[in-house]
């Protein structure tokens, strides 16, 4: 799932180049416009920016959380994270303004800290594996694809041992990159993508004409956000039963729909096919094309001579088993290429500031450091100063790591049984590196490589522990050890650079972020377990939530332990072909460039409905097309605009899911059935209800 | 239905006298901007329009057709017909023009004849009565009401008795008013806002500056009649039987649908509400609340004791028999006042017009023409001298008279067995007079009487015949007759106005006219009769096509026949209660005066509802609600455009039935049933289909 988060960011580096470039220019007075006092660091920690954050972050572990387990396509939310925490904080301080005891007026660093804040806490959401190796240790996932019940281990998902778990693994990579702090942000001075455009956005609330465009935004927001969560509130009432209401529509027929061609109305997926870029969406409309339309209909028709005719739906020895091997070889091959091109970059990239700064700190230092300082632009050294001024300790950094090491060591086997300590070790003595790279390559390239982090994990602890030890438990739990020390690791590099930017101190930045993490450790668990409690089918492939990354991270690990020997005939070959189709059409795009491959689709893309079938494909494909017709009658307002109408048809349809789940677990059910059915079943229908 | 009509364009009357007098100060000088030569009368008649004709009347013919046999409501399809006239034919002699083919430019006589031809053909679909009185004449209309097989005859619908009634007497209203255009037009320059509207959009198409605004208006009409006819195509194929489909769309909830409360996503509807005024469209559904929402159920409760419980649920004795009477009560009740009042006012504007034309006439005749023609403005010179200059003689108009008078009187106890040629006869006495009664009145008050004149026409001759004289059919065949007459005499003379304002010849209106209506004679029996044949289920109230408007003319035949006889229990006194109230409520709208009236809802429109339910009473205020909200965003743009877009929505959907009728024609029925089921029936449905 996060692959094609990070994916999506990379894909939307090019134009932020661009973008960048221009703002660059314009803003070289941000600083000045903005030269007020900045607050002090405490300061910039204020409770009303918690309150906001605190209420961002349970709406987006909403968001977050039906998107993994619906697909597991998650867009970046820092614009809307941006918009709503300023719209939040402005309204406040407007109301306690005009009640006269406003003692702080809100700024730059507050907005900052709200951002920082509810990133950091969705991003545990995302990092919790609730969508994917977490889930994937559950009975329910193993017993759809393991076709002897008894032979497999689990650990089905209890409130407790999630937020303990939680909590023990997702401070470790904070502590890790704070020291290289410095280093990565002002002596390397990595690009950050993210970061810098949140940077700009919230700099940009922060004057007069874009505070007004923010208020138009947020009005385009609130708009969009009240039609999709209605609009959710409006399916709700048809869905009295299974493949009853709008996400069963057989929008282009029944055949089709049975092969998972369909519209399903889903706002969510029209606003995610509005942020992604457009080749995403049209990646994995052809992915589903390719797979749903032309394998997996020759495949079945092999039945019974490629894989036994008699086994369950949903076996892995059978179709389905094709349908997850090929889209993870898809997946894994694109995975792997990007992961090798981003750490040859990454170590260049590390040499070469190496290098550089080698070669600065051989110049005598009075010399060094005035042409240094006088080189930078007004800006860039009043950022610097204040950078430099909040420093955060080597030894607490330093000792906060080894504490929590410690603890997690101790703490993990206990929780799972199975799991040994000395595998925990081994990984938090790996744990600093992969950090630093991954923060290190993520400014570098502007995505984060955590998942792929986690999935070598599954594979290399699989390998190493083998079906003995732990079973397919020992690599999901690597793979989540690794997954919430790198993740965060990138994320908050990202929010230092963004920090830098609008002069937030890295003391304000680094508490937000673990305030934030600590708010998504409670948070992220609960909302799960309310989805998991509400809707009691909530990971098999029929229900309304599938999550496929479940099922995908688990049968990776299965296939760490075991090699290949669960797969079907033929598959391995069908795998070693697509993989190696992933990495040749990278490269193709590669050696093309940017501009000459657009029309070349992303392999990741398209291996995601391999496993899903098309429907949402084609839900993202119609946001695209809005988009582009939107972007051909006024490009300036869908510009502006776009993102902000798709944060809120994502943010509504995840938002009624609150609602939905309440309604569901206190027992009240759709009244109504809206039913797809031929027509000869019908008059069948009619006269047995007639009757 | 027609009455919906008419009370449609009164209700415009108010608006039009504003922008009228608007209009009339910037185009003082229209006819100098055209001051181009006129073309000869014979000229003005091309192939060309005639052939656009034909084709728009087909499309607005099944139009017509849709809305006669679903609610028979109909607004007025002026400006549309007027704009594809234009945009066809401009498109046409552009084409030609290329090709240095082109003999003869696109005038605005031309259009006019266009629009003359195509508003007279399509009213014979309306006039025809196929969904009131020819229809009600039918055995399937009449078995649904009655309680004895046996005793009612009928007449069912076949294409060569249709074609021949309406060339029968479709005619003889064109002679009958012809001789008094001149007396009408000229003398006592009556308003017929329609006629005028027409002429001031016509005219405006010939402009520079109007031709672009049509232009643009062309582009969003055929933008919504592709949305409308796509979405009706889309519809389709969810509607493979009875209740299913977006038509059974229980919006509210199935309870809500039962009481046939709910949105059925019909764009024909929506866009109705989007012509007719507010008030109409409030007045509908407050309608349906006050009969379906609280009298109706009140009334079920006492089955058993005003009306017997075990009759089959469509006789008259039963329930249904309170829907239809009360509804008749109370649109009986409105026409009845408005009919007065009009005759009241027609009679003391004759009077004037005549002592006025006397004052004048007694002047002496040298000094009364020329103060006369110096008084009058440059275009009212020209728009007169063009008027007179090609008369149609007088015998011929009398000759006309005679000849089909005398063809109808032999011909039509042919047609219809039980039928007295001396009942023809009488008619054609008063014809004339009821001819020009209506004309007049249509162009003093805007609006035509028709159908009024037809239902006194059931009434009396129902009485005077009684139940041995052809039972109901002799007064449907009376109503058939002067509705013939009437309604083409003040359409003619609508047209004879908007021709005077776009320097027409009356010469070519009235060829034109004669042609249009026998194009209509021809086609709207076919249209028909398509409608008849694909549909097979059509007339009856679980239909799509429920034609209510042929139970309503059926039953009043009844009623003229039989008196009050078949009325259950307390519904005659409800029957009196509602028609006071509609008289009531009409002279309290008439004394607080149009300004302070605008919340008091229309009799007429209330009625509607009583027996059809409020599903297309939803519709329009939909239709309403985007308008108004709109007008609120951008007043111009929605007074420019709502109308086309409303055309549009409705005549794509119309146009749909055609495909559609062919399919059903063709045996191709849809493939899937989009139904609409109860949790629990759900349940039991997927358990049957599960074993």
């Amino acid at each position: 799932m996060e692959n094609e988060r990070e994916k999506n960011v990379e894909d939307g580096t090019a134009l932020e180049d661009v973008k960048e470039e221009r703002k660059e220019d314009e803003e070289l007075s941000v600083e000045r416009i903005s030269e007020g006092e900045v607050p002090s660091w405490r300061k910039q920690l204020t409770l009303r920016a918690f309150a906001v954050s605190f209420l961002l972050s349970v709406m987006f572990c909403f968001v977050v959380m039906k998107l993994s387990l619906t697909t597991g396509i998650i867009p970046s939310f820092n614009v809307s994270a941006g918009l709503l925490g300023f719209f939040f904080i402005q309204t406040w301080t407007k109301l306690i303004a005009q009640s006269g005891m406003l003692r702080q007026p809100f700024t730059c660093q507050e907005n900052t800290v709200i951002q920082t804040c509810v990133i950091a806490s969705s991003g545990v959401a995302f990092s919790g594996g609730f969508g994917s190796y977490l889930f994937g240790m559950s009975e329910r996932i193993a017993e759809q694809s393991e076709d002897r019940k008894d032979a497999f281990d689990y650990k089905n998902p209890a409130l407790g041992w999630m937020i303990s778990f939680l909590f023990v693994v997702s401070f470790i990579g904070l502590f890790a990159v704070v020291p290289m702090r410095k280093i990565i942000i002002l002596d390397f001075k990595l690009k950050y993508a993210r970061g810098t455009e949140t940077a700009h956005l919230i700099n940009s609330f922060h004057t007069p004409e874009g505070a007004k465009l923010a208020k138009k935004q947020v009005r385009a927001l609130g708009k969009f956000f009240s039609f999709s969560f209605l609009w959710g509130f409006f399916q709700w009432f048809f869905t009295a039963g299974e493949d009853c209401g709008f996400t069963s529509f057989p929008t282009f027929g029944l055949q089709a729909y049975e092969h998972k061609f369909f519209f399903d109305f889903s706002a969510t997926y029209v606003g995610v096919g509005m942020i992604c870029p457009h080749i995403i969406n049209v990646s994995a409309l052809v992915g589903g094309i390719l797979s749903w339309g032309i394998m997996w209909p020759l495949i079945e028709n092999r039945k019974g001579h490629w894989y036994p005719a008699d086994l369950p739906p949903n076996s892995l020895k059978g179709l389905q088993g094709y349908k997850i091997f090929i889209g993870i070889a898809m997946i894994l091959g694109d995975g792997s290429y990007n992961f090798v091109k981003a750490r040859a970059r990454t170590l260049a990239g590390l040499l070469i500031k190496l290098l550089e700064t080698k070669a600065k700190s051989q110049i005598p230092v009075k010399q060094h450091s005035s042409p240094s300082i006088k080189s930078q632009s007004y800006d860039d050294q009043r950022r610097s100063q204040l950078f430099l001024k909040d420093q955060i300790p080597k030894w607490f950094a330093i000792g906060g790591y080894l504490a929590t090491a410690a603890i997690s060591t101790a703490i993990l086997p206990y929780i799972f049984n199975h799991h040994k300590w000395y595998h925990i070790a081994v990984i938090y003595i790996f744990a600093p590196t992969l950090a630093f790279c991954n923060a290190f390559g993520c400014g570098l390239t502007g995505w984060s490589s955590a998942s792929m982090y986690g999935k070598l994990a599954i594979l290399t602890i699989g390998a190493w522990g083998g079906a003995s030890h732990g079973g397919v438990m020992a690599p999901l739990v690597a793979c989540g050890v690794i997954m919430s020390i790198t993740a965060p690791a990138s994320d908050l590099m990202q929010d230092f650079k963004t920090g830098y930017m609008t002069l937030a101190s890295p003391r304000s930045i680094f508490v937000s972020q673990v305030i934030g993490t600590a708010m998504g450790c409670v948070i992220s668990p609960c909302v799960f377990w309310m989805f998991y409690k509400a809707f009691p089918d909530i990971g098999y492939t029929t229900s309304e939530y599938p999550a496929p990354f479940a099922t995908v991270y688990y049968t990776m690990a299965r296939l760490g332990v075991e090699g290949f020997s669960p797969l079907p005939k033929h598959c391995l070959n069908l795998c070693y072909v697509f993989f190696a189709a992933a990495v040749l059409i990278n490269l193709i795009r590669d050696i093309l460039g940017k501009k000459r491959s657009w029309f070349i689709p992303l392999p990741m893309a398209m291996g995601i409905p391999f496993f899903l079938g098309s429907y949402f494909a084609i839900d993202m494909c119609v946001g695209s097309l809005i988009l582009y017709i939107w972007q051909k009658v006024n490009k300036a307002k869908a510009d502006a605009f776009g993102p902000v109408v798709a944060s809120g048809l994502i943010c509504g349809d995840g938002m009624w899911t609150l609602p939905s789940a309440i309604l569901a677990l206190a027992g009240v059910r759709p009244p109504i059935c809206m039913k797809f059915i031929s027509r000869a079943t019908n008059s069948r229908v009619d006269k047995y209800l007639g009757s």
